[in-house]
């Protein structure tokens, strides 16, 4: 029999086209590096044309995090929606191999509109830094209705966690309700990543309102003083504290701070040889958290395995762990 | 005005998929390792879906020559087959990216059967030894008709170069001669790889009858010995030399031999930090040879050539140059 699933993750299914660039490149397409910028087909095709040649390899926020949570040794589900094209086989492929459970079939009929809509994308260009600029043309994984939910798997596990980008799309909207709705039925705990500073700007009444239903929050220090509103790391805080029972804000190579109802505890990073690619830095981060917390661990603790998870993904290319995740937490005494 | 063609490559039009495993998968398939085995799409379907999670990059042993050659400055032309979809964008990108001519649409009517059929793919399990072993679903791009083959750029070139995965294969046949004939017509080279010392024992006749009309010739040790018959190099050279005038043999570690009408020269690898994957060691080998060719240099500098561009490719996961081998090639005093 199967391990009943303890983690839901639900996001975008992606595939990630990395290339190597240069500052000058991302500055000559009018995008602020870091940041991540929505893109439509035409726009997806004129800025892949001028990139480099390319390495694709499966991605999407939520779905990373799923990846290093299996990693670890969680037993995780994903849901998202792919297309029925080379690259929904693609991702199909490595979410399951990398020990995921993902059951949603190819969509290839009753999108919303006439032209086919693909699975989406993210052009991530590199630049030498390590620093990286995404512009992702979302394609069928916007279209999460209340029917994708596998609202049972929902009910029945410790967490539900969402990724930020999948909340403020009016496309995916009932899905998102479908799934807190399923969570709150049951007594699983609504985890949510902040995802981008510049989506927090933008979505920022909506993501608010939604932490009163939701118990676990993922931001970054950009994130937590846009969605609190607040001038301070201090103040965002106690901010987010007051509507979320755990708050976990990462601070780069600073490490990450956690306020929950036991309080606050500072947590630093983990040593990393060389800083290759930060794509997936907090994708791991929450998979290292979450799998934290379904052990019972204290939030110190979450906030080490979420740092030594981050700290693997961060040294290679790609967002997704290459070790096993779950052998460096044995090694760390966290197994 | 663009410059004229140096170099028309000419071979199957492939995406790699590249997965990490270990020897006892490879032999659980079946498969011996450091081979390339064909297979159809039922058997790619079966094989991918025990991979564990891959990455995808550009592959086609002709077309990651086509790549080096690029990266070393000439001006070089590819001809290959993709079909209509994802992987074939993902193919024609990364080869136009890479600053070779592709001048070949999408092919998606009028091929020979009635379902569509897929762009490429090969299915590469990388061991810990950094040996692959390579699963191939040829796909569109063996059916290579004398109407896919750019006469002019032929005939105008230095040398046209065949992968001889495509010599042997009914559906390629014509293009092939077509080629050669352009070749003859004008005052090009024919360069050939042996590719595969399995493929050579398959198709051994064919590739032997090609010689009469072939330039140069790329070769291990093993394709060397099984394309003469004979049992030792020294035999194999002369035999082979008696119906080439340029006849290269890599080596592996040991570097590589020449037999050309000045006469033979051994020359020996370039070092390499930690060899990663060999995927692509013979295509740059053949790739910095014919860089030399093309720059009026002696067998000898163009076979460190070649193994400048083999160690660059050796040392990182994908078949086609990170760096830009015109640097290095300049950094040697042979740009």
């Amino acid at each position: 029999m199967e391990p009943s699933t303890q983690i839901v993750a639900i996001g975008h299914a992606l595939v990630d086209v990395l290339s190597n660039t240069d500052d000058d490149h991302v500055a000559s397409l009018g995008l602020g590096k870091g940041t991540m910028t929505l893109i439509d087909d035409d726009q997806s095709q004129k800025i892949y044309a001028g990139l480099g040649p390319a390495v694709e390899a499966s991605g999407g926020s939520a779905a990373n995090t799923a990846a290093c949570l299996a990693s670890l040794g969680a037993s995780v589900q994903f849901i998202g929606k792919v297309a029925d094209d080379d690259l929904g086989v693609v991702f199909s492929h490595d979410i399951r191999a990398a020990g995921v459970r993902f059951e949603a079939p190819p969509f290839d009929s009753g999108h919303p509109t006439e032209r086919q809509i693909s699975t989406g994308i993210s052009l991530i260009m590199v630049t030498p830094d390590a620093e990286k600029t995404m512009c992702t043309n979302l394609g069928i994984g916007s279209y999460l209705a209340a029917e994708d939910i596998d609202t049972a798997a929902i009910a029945s596990a410790q967490i539900v966690y969402f990724e930020g980008y999948l909340c403020g799309k009016d496309e995916s909207r009932s899905g998102v309700e479908a799934a807190i709705a399923a969570a709150r039925a049951g007594a699983t705990l609504v985890a949510l990543s902040a995802s981008d500073p510049a989506w927090v700007d933008l979505h920022r009444d909506e993501l608010w309102s939604l932490l009163d239903r939701v118990d676990i929050l993922f931001a970054n220090e950009a994130e937590a003083l846009g969605l609190s509103g607040q001038p301070t790391l201090e103040g965002a805080l106690d901010a987010l504290a007051a509507r979320v029972s755990t708050v976990a804000v990462t601070l780069g190579a600073e490490g990450c701070v956690v306020h929950d109802r036991t309080g606050v505890v500072r947590v630093p990073a983990e040593p990393v040889g060389q800083v290759v690619d930060t794509t997936g830095a907090g994708d791991s981060f929450a998979a290292g958290f979450m799998f934290g917390m379904v052990s019972g661990r204290p939030a110190a603790d979450c906030a080490r395995l979420g740092g030594l998870a981050a700290a693997e993904v961060v040294g290679h290319l790609g967002a997704r762990p290459l070790a096993r995740l779950s052998e460096m937490a044995a090694a760390a005494g966290m197994a």
